[in-house]
Parts: C-alpha cells; sequence; structure tokens
C-alpha cells in the first residue's frame, strides 16, 4: 500500500468496533466516508460484490452505529448486501481481501463472522418481521432499554411480507421500532409501485419539508420523520436521535443515492455495477463477460417467440436485466411488467393474464420462486393457466451463498398437479424447451444454471422421448442426466467405460412428468444412477426411483445431487466438487457400488 | 316446503341469473335480502358451511351484480367462500340441497359450475393479483368497455400479496380496477393490524363522510368512494355506478355486520358461526361436536407446556380458536400474537422472538404454511431457530374442497435442513411429541388430522426409537405407517395375516430426520410398503425409499399416499377410500405386489 493510500485510510484503520466512531467529529466524518467509499470502490473491483447499494448507505450505516449500540441494541439489515460498510465499522476490513470467496467474508451479515451480524438471509422484505419479533421480545421482558432499528430499502417495501409487518407494527404504539427507510428510489431497476410514486414525490421535497406527507405510514399508526439526506451524517444522527426518543414505532426517511460519489456507479442506469465482477476501478468496466450465458440464450429466444406470438408476455419482480429481459423491454416495452419485489403477485398477476388469453413468461430467479409456491400451486395449477415459470440461477450459484442457491426448485415444484418442469441441458435444448413450454395450454416451468453456457450435447440416439447421450455395449449401469448434469454424466460414463464397466447417458428433458420410457429403459440395467443439481431429498432422483418403483421396476437405485444442508458461499465449482457432484466423483461412487453388489452377490451365493 | 316459506321465496325463485336483478324496485330488493338470508340460515343450517361472512355480504353481492354484467365483467371473489350469495343469484339455488358434498355444490367459486366463477383458490389476498392481471390483459387489447371487480374483506388486506397487488394497482391509473371492501372488522377474530384500527375510524363515521379519510389508499394512487352501508342497495350501487365511471383504479368502502340479519351469528364473539356444522336454525346451536378432537389436545397440551415454560410463547395467523389456541390466549393473553392473515410475518416474527431468546409456537392450518415456505425455510431453519410449527388439518380434509387439504407439508419442509418433522398417530402421541418439539433446540414440526380422535395405538414393542404396533411371525412386508395412516396399517396388517402374509407395522414417528434404525429392521423383510396421508410425491414414502437406498437396502419399495392431483370437496373418508388409503386397499396392494413378485421370481428361476 502507498503511502498516500495510508493516509487515505488512516481513520478506517482506527475503526475496529462501533464505539470507535464515538471520537470522531463531523469533519472526520465526512473524511472516514470518503475513505469508506475509496476502499468499497477498490476491494469490490478485485472481488467482484455488491457496490452500488453499499456506496449508498456509507453515512447512514455510519450515523446508526453512533447512535444505537449494536449488539445490545438490535440492528437489522433487510437484503443484506447493503451490509458492507456495517462489517467495515465492525472490524472485519482486512476480510475484505478474500470477500465471498471459501472460507473469506460473506457478502452478506454472517453471524459466525460478528457479534453484530443478524440475519444472514439475502431474501428481501423480511427485517420488519424480526423486528416485530425482537421488540414483542423486549416487551414482554420489560427490556424497555432496547433498541430494534431495522434498515429498509425502499425497494423492500414492494414486498408483501413488508407490508404485513408495518400492518403488525403499526398496530402497536407501546413496541418501539425504528425502521430507517434507505430511499434510493430504486430495487434493482427504478422501485415498481404506487408507494414509491408517493416516496418519489417526497423525496422532490427539501429535508424536513415532509410533515404531513408521511401520512401512508401515519395511517398505520407508524410515526414519520423526514424526509433527511440520507448522505449527511449530522442529519441521520439527529432524526436518529428524536426517533429513539419517541419509544414508539417511528419512520427515518433517508433519500440517498445509488453509487453515490463514484460517478460509474451513480450514472449507471441499467445497473451493471448493482453487482459487478472484477472491473477497472478507474472506469468501472468490467472485465469480459463470458460470451454467451444461459439467460442470454433465453432473452433471446424470448424475443424471436415473442414476434410470432403476440399473446406473450413477460413478467419480472424487480430483476429485468439480471433475468434476462432487458432485450424484450426494449422489443415489447407494453407486454413487460416489472412488479417490483413481490414474487406473490408476480405470479398470479401472471393467472390473471393467463386467464384473459394471454401467455405470460414469469423470469425469476430459481431461490425467489419459494416466496410464491402457494401461488403457483393454488392460482396458477389449479386453475391450469398456461403460465411460464422460467428459473434462471437453478442449482448452485456459490459466490452469494445460502439463500441464493436454487436447489429446492424440483422439490417443490413436483408436486404441484399438471405441472411440467424442463431441465435442459444445453443451449440448444434451451431454446427448444422454452418454445414447447409457451405452446402448453397449461403451466410450465424451465430451469436452468447461473453462468456461461458450456458446448452443445447433441444426442447419439433417442428412445422415445429420450435423449441418449452416451450409449454403451453391455448394461451396467443406466446415468439419468437432468439438465447441466448431463456434461457431469457423460465424463462419467467415459471413466466407467475406461474401467470396463458399461455405462449409458440418458437426459429425459422433462422432470415432471417423467417419460414412462424411462421405466422400460432402465430395466435393462443393473443400476439406475440419477444425478440431478438439485437438493436430493424430493428432487429428480426421487422422481426416478418413484417411477421405477410404480413400474415395478425394482432395480437398485442410486441418487447424487445436492445434500440437504445449508451450503456455504464459494466458487460454483468448489460446492459441486464438494457434492460430489463431478464426472469423476460420480463415476467413483457408481463402480463402488457395482462392487459392492458383486461381493454381495458373491457372498449370498456361497454355501451356507 | 309450506306455502309460508314458498311466499317467502317467491323473489328468489325468479332469480335464475344476475339479468333477472335488473326488473325490482327498492322495495323488492329488500324483500330478495331477506329471502336470501332466510334460505341461507336454513340451508347451512342443514349441511353446515360458512354463513356468517355470506350474510354479511347479501346487499353488496346484489348491488355487484345490477351495476356490473358478469361475466364480460370480471366479479372477483377474494376468500370465496363469501361467495354464497353470488351463486344463488348466478342460478344454483337448487344446488343448495347438496353443498359441500361430492358431486354437490362447492363451497367456494367453482368454473364447472358457472361461468360466473373464476377463482376457485379459497386462499385469502388473490383476488387483487387476479385483478391486476386481468386489467392489465384488458388494457392491452384495448377492451375498455371491460370492468374488473375485486370483492375483498378488510381481513384479507392483512395479507402481504394484497399489499403486492394494491401497489401495482395504484401504480397504473390507466388501468381500471373496481376493488369493493367488505369491511365488517373481522377476519376470523377482529382484523389485526395498524390499517384495521385506520378502518375501524372510517367506520365510525357516518356514510360518505370519509373524505379525505381514505388517504392510505390514495397514497397509493387508488381513489377512495366511502365509507358506504353496506347493507343498502342503492347507496352501494350508487357507489358502485360512481366508481365505475371513474375509469381508475378505485376502492368502494362497504361498511358490512358478519352475520347481518341472524342474531345468533351476529352475536358471536367467537365466531362459532363463521364456519358451523349442521345447526338449529332457531337457536344457531350446533349439534354436538366430537368430544375429543387434535385441535384440542394440541390447545390443552399447550397450555400445560406453557404453565412450565414462560418461554413459549404462540402466534397465529388470524385463526385463534380453530388452531386451538382458545384457552391459550385466555391463560396467557399477553404470550399470544394474531398477526393477522399473515402467515409469513408470522413465521418471521417468530423467528425474532426465538433469536431473542423465547420458544414461539405458530399454530396453523397444514395449507397455509404454504404461503411461508420460503420464511420457514430462510428465516427460520438457516438461522437454526427454535420455532414449533403445528400444523393442524394436515392430511385430506374434504369438504372445502382442493386448497384446504394440507397435503404437501410433507414434501416442502422435508426438504429443510435441520428442521425435524413429527407425525403423531394419536392423542397420546400428540402430546408427547409436542413436548419434545418445544424441547429442541432448532425448528421444529408436528403435523395432524382435521376431525375427532381415534383410539389411542399403544406400541407392543419397540426397536430402538421406532414403535412396533403389529409384529408379525414371518418378514413378509415391513409396513412403515406415518400418523393416522398408523391405524390404517394396523387394520391392513390384520387382513394379510388373514391371508397368511407376515406383516409388520412400525410408526417411526418421526418423518424428519427418519430413524436410521428403519433401514435395519426393513432388510428382514421382502416388501416394504409406506403408508402417509401427505401426496406421494416427495413425501414420507419417498423418504423411506431414499433412507433404503442411502443405506444399500435395495428391497423392493411401495409408497402410498394422496395422487399428485388436486382433489375435489368430499367428506375425508369418501377421498381416504378414493386414495386407496384404508386398511383393506394397501392390503390388496400389498398382497398383490408380493404374488407378483413371486411370479417373476418363479419365471426367473425356470431353467432357460
Amino acid at each position: 500500500m502507498s503511502s498516500h493510500e495510508e493516509s487515505r485510510m488512516g481513520l478506517l484503520e482506527g475503526i475496529t468496533a462501533p464505539g470507535d466512531l464515538d471520537r470522531l467529529d463531523d469533519r472526520d466524518l465526512g473524511r472516514l466516508a470518503a475513505e469508506i467509499r475509496g476502499f468499497l470502490v477498490s476491494a469490490v473491483s478485485r472481488s467482484g460484490g455488491h457496490l452500488g447499494s453499499n456506496l449508498g448507505a456509507v453515512e447512514l450505516t455510519i450515523a446508526v452505529h453512533r447512535v444505537f449500540r449494536s449488539p445490545a441494541d438490535r440492528i437489522l439489515f433487510d437484503t443484506g448486501h447493503q451490509a458492507y460498510v456495517h462489517k467495515l465499522l465492525t472490524g472485519r476490513r482486512e476480510g475484505f481481501e478474500r470477500l465471498r470467496t471459501r472460507d473469506g467474508l460473506s457478502g452478506y451479515p454472517n453471524r459466525a463472522e460478528s457479534v453484530h451480524d443478524i440475519i444472514e438471509n439475502s431474501h428481501a422484505s423480511t427485517a420488519l418481521s424480526y423486528a416485530d419479533g425482537f421488540a414483542k421480545a423486549h416487551t414482554l421482558r420489560g427490556q424497555h432499554d432496547r433498541n430494534v432499528v431495522a434498515i429498509v430499502g425502499d425497494g423492500a417495501l414492494t414486498g408483501g411480507m413488508a407490508w404485513e409487518a408495518l400492518n403488525n407494527i403499526g398496530a402497536a404504539r407501546h413496541r418501539p421500532v425504528v425502521i430507517v427507510l434507505n430511499d434510493n428510489g430504486r430495487s434493482y431497476c427504478p422501485t415498481a409501485g404506487g408507494l414509491a410514486r408517493r416516496l418519489g414525490e417526497l423525496r422532490g421535497r427539501g429535508p424536513g419539508e415532509g410533515g404531513e406527507t408521511g401520512t401512508f405510514f401515519e395511517e398505520l399508526g407508524i410515526a414519520y420523520l423526514g424526509p433527511v439526506d440520507g448522505h449527511d451524517v449530522p442529519a441521520v444522527e439527529a432524526a436518529l436521535r428524536r426517533a429513539k426518543d419517541l419509544r414508539v414505532p417511528v419512520v427515518v426517511h433517508c433519500v440517498t443515492v445509488k453509487g453515490r460519489g463514484y460517478a460509474p456507479a451513480e450514472e449507471d442506469p441499467v445497473e451493471r455495477l448493482h453487482s459487478p465482477g472484477p472491473f477497472d476501478p478507474g472506469t468501472g468496466v468490467q472485465h469480459p463477460k463470458p460470451a454467451t450465458t444461459w439467460t442470454g440464450v433465453f432473452g433471446g429466444t424470448l424475443v424471436k417467440l415473442a414476434e410470432q406470438r403476440p399473446d406473450i408476455v413477460a413478467v419480472t419482480a424487480a430483476m429485468l436485466h439480471p433475468a434476462g429481459l432487458g432485450g424484450f423491454a426494449e422489443r415489447f416495452p407494453d407486454r413487460l411488467y416489472d412488479v417490483g419485489i413481490a414474487e406473490q403477485h408476480a405470479v398470479t398477476s401472471a393467472a390473471g393474464l393467463a386467464y384473459a388469453g394471454f401467455h405470460p413468461v414469469v423470469a425469476i430467479y430459481a431461490t425467489f420462486l419459494n416466496r410464491a409456491f402457494d401461488q403457483v400451486l393454488m392460482d396458477v395449477a389449479l386453475h391450469g393457466l398456461p403460465v411460464t415459470f422460467v428459473l434462471d440461477r437453478a442449482g448452485v450459484t456459490g459466490d452469494d451463498g445460502p439463500s441464493h442457491n436454487g436447489m429446492w426448485d424440483l422439490s417443490l415444484l413436483q408436486v404441484v398437479p399438471g405441472l411440467r418442469i424442463a431441465a435442459p441441458r444445453d443451449g440448444t435444448r434451451l431454446a427448444e424447451l422454452l418454445d414447447q413450454a409457451v405452446s402448453l395450454t397449461g403451466p410450465s416451468v424451465v430451469r436452468f444454471p447461473k453462468g456461461p453456457l458450456g458446448p452443445d450435447l447433441p444426442a447419439v440416439a433417442t428412445a422415445g422421448p429420450l435423449d441418449v447421450l452416451a450409449r454403451a455395449e453391455g448394461e451396467d449401469v443406466l446415468l439419468v442426466a437432468f439438465g447441466p448434469m448431463t456434461a457431469v454424466c457423460v465424463a462419467a460414463a467415459r471413466t466407467l467405460r475406461d474401467a470396463g464397466i458399461a455405462a449409458t447417458v440418458v437426459d429425459p428433458r422433462w422432470v415432471a412428468p417423467l417419460p414412462e420410457e424411462l421405466a422400460e429403459l432402465a430395466s435393462r440395467h443393473r443400476l439406475v444412477a440419477v444425478v440431478e443439481d438439485n437438493c436430493r431429498v424430493g428432487g429428480a432422483g426421487d422422481g426416478v426411483a418413484r417411477l421405477l418403483r410404480d413400474h415395478g421396476v425394482d432395480l437398485p437405485v442410486r441418487t447424487y445431487g445436492i445434500p440437504r444442508r445449508f451450503a456455504g458461499h464459494a466458487k460454483r465449482a468448489q460446492l459441486l466438487e464438494e457434492f460430489g457432484l463431478t464426472g469423476e466423483a460420480v463415476a467413483a461412487e457408481v463402480a463402488a457400488t457395482l462392487e459392492s453388489r458383486d461381493r454381495h452377490l458373491v457372498r449370498h451365493a456361497e454355501p451356507v
């Protein structure tokens, strides 16, 4: 580090715990904020991570830690990717060297890292419900000196559970909760909805002019202070102190700028610096991305389909570009709906559109569809409506930690009557299966992983609707491969063949309903091994095993997938290896299973 | 029917379609409303069903059908149990003879019954999202003459997805939606939350005096008309006509009285006439209920545990008495939280309480936990918090149709890391397992069915943690029984024994994690049959099959449960029979499987 950089880091280096902030004066605080911004841009430019939201929360986080006393006071970050500054102020500066790498600093709050971290979850809109729970507990115990502080973005307020919490918090004036509304007008794109428009009107007024304009919150029984310039530490502090003294539920409305202080992030309408990979800190330009991604193939194919089919409309829950809908939005702006971070409404408003004759495509990260399972089941499937759910980031994602892996969708969605679920193995199959999905008269899912596409994997033969990827001369093992695990199975088959074991690889394309032909094909083998990148509990493996049972095919089956536990953050490849989802690992398991069964049979054949 | 009754029914008999309402004058409308009330009390007293909410919606439904033209205008009932009057006005009077019976009239809107029915779902808070979808479709097509009308209770507004929808509806002033707010101040109990308090203040004012007081909706961009006396047809009609002409999103705030016009229902603080069984229409007194129910045992046990354990608190999502918490609320009012129809908040506020040292018991119908799967997974389980979910009405419920069966909880919850799931087979086990669940340091579930408890089923032996209910001399089949299916398996074992087949019955008590000892016990049998009252996709059967595979026990397994389809309304016993979940049916399946395998083995043993 140069001496110039050292002097720039002078104040930040002295902060190892929130209490260290007490001795800084207003000028120091300005310098500290600048140091933090320099540090964040530099650190994230090397590791990748969430940038814009953290640059916008610098002063606000400093003020919160000066007014409240963590961890006795409970500081709860909604959508934890805005907690980098909090990490810096709670003694974790050095951890940023290994941000989002295995055994390094998490990109979200993490209780294993610090007593100051509480909510590890990175799904939005949860903090207010936690806050209500803490407030109830403090009241029950008579701990009236403890504060609960929830830091919530305007985007998070578009989520239904935030509303449920506000409605409950407002009903109990005797249970104080301080809600710090970090209002930057954006979720990922500009925040959708009527409330966001109203907040925008408030933002238009000068600081403190809010007055009677906080009526939305006041209607619910929640006091309102603001709007406050969220980049003015003394102003935010003053408002927080007032809020703290009120001893009622109160919103402190802080107006902030996403990307504040770093021009490439401030001037970034399509949010390339929301969560970039490594980039040039001078220009904000990211290192080139791989040419073709699953998301890109989806987005391009959808535009082509929509050109032929005026009934196709698209729905996003505040993830326009990450979900691959940027091109669709440009080409068909009237047929694109961003509903905010509101997955439930995304699904059921799509049901309404489908009822009225359209074919909605709901593009969403696999993990976020968990929020709308009931709506998929009841509002779409019970009514048999033609809605296609496109699940991006299915399987192992890695960097973002346990709550971003899309490892539950097959388990959840398999139970839904009439829902057809496709898992394409490559780009060609993605385009084909999407085309088929939007042509169905009932509900459908197409799920695929994060990241770059591998090469296409053409079938060497077909068995009815089944694609055969590798065909062996013998009949030792049938490898049933789903989606991106097909490449893994092809590699495993090669290794097995070298060991003298005959392995066939088949891709059924559809996880539900499974083609019945699979039972007949399986019955000609000694062992069936299923490989998927979903949780192995209730996943495709359980589905194949059930199909065989139901057809009276009582062969040994082995199922490989993601174990039933939460996966720490790491690279995708690291996690796949950890889970045994590599060609080598699958081959070794299969070989060992066959060998143990041979031994078993030999033992049973011995004379008693 | 006496001639007196006939004359009372004179107007209603003439209504076979909504258009028939046009020729009635104001006095006729009053008479019609009275006739409808008489009809509803009489019909529901015989069949059981939802009473209070329908008595409150009589005039409002008449007015809606006079102002709008169904089905070209889309009339959407939220929480469809308030649609009885709608059914009467759309030609289904005679169907009430067989209300909620198999092949009879559904207790909810049903597309198979009428073109006037749209949303079949009985989960709350969905209608506004459907409405937004219809409005989008009409706008895309330029169908500016078509109206979308959503009839929503104040209780439904406590649900997060209603908020998501309001936020989206308010953002699009060019897409008209008429929201008829049927505000009776109650969900099941009085409606929880800050908004309900505000609506209560509005209700306190006289008709039309709302004026600037509808600011909650106006803040979101939704016009507000009201409050209107919801029992005054001309007043409601006038407001609806004005709303229709506005061509913007608008709320018509109708103040109604639940149970209106029938004293036993109006004067019913604990809501015995919300959804009664058959009752005496003169007094409102229901035919005696069975002495002991699963719900009752849960409620009584919880009170006892809470007396010993001051850290136990209870949470309900607007279902205090039906979920068995009435006694708890009386005994520990400070430790009981009704959060409204807000399952997501119920779960995550419980997470906050657990974080702060309490042990929350969230008592909820199994089907409604679907709404909060993500919160169970992320907010509770990822954080390893000690919250106990008590799932009432798990398995087949029957009368209320497809959306009330609790047939998905085991499939969903099995995937959740660290979550322990108990399925008690009888009252004694319910009390024991609840005690164990609230003593765990991590999350847990106790699930049980609707209805009366059968006799206790004591174990005849144990195998480690496994309860053996019937032990056979031979080792033909192991019947693995879960929860109330244990009685079914005991009956099946008896039938099998009579046929010379040796059947052992085992109840593992815990669905997750399954006791490993089950693998060893299973390995000593020729066939393993699992019986559960959950969807067989991803349920306990799949779990047992996986356990055996993972232990290298490659025996034939058969799994019996609810098929992957939506079940029509019928009696619970009728549905269990339809699904083959009776002792006789299971015995027949098992016998057939053993016989077919014997034939198979013989065939293979023949000389080639």
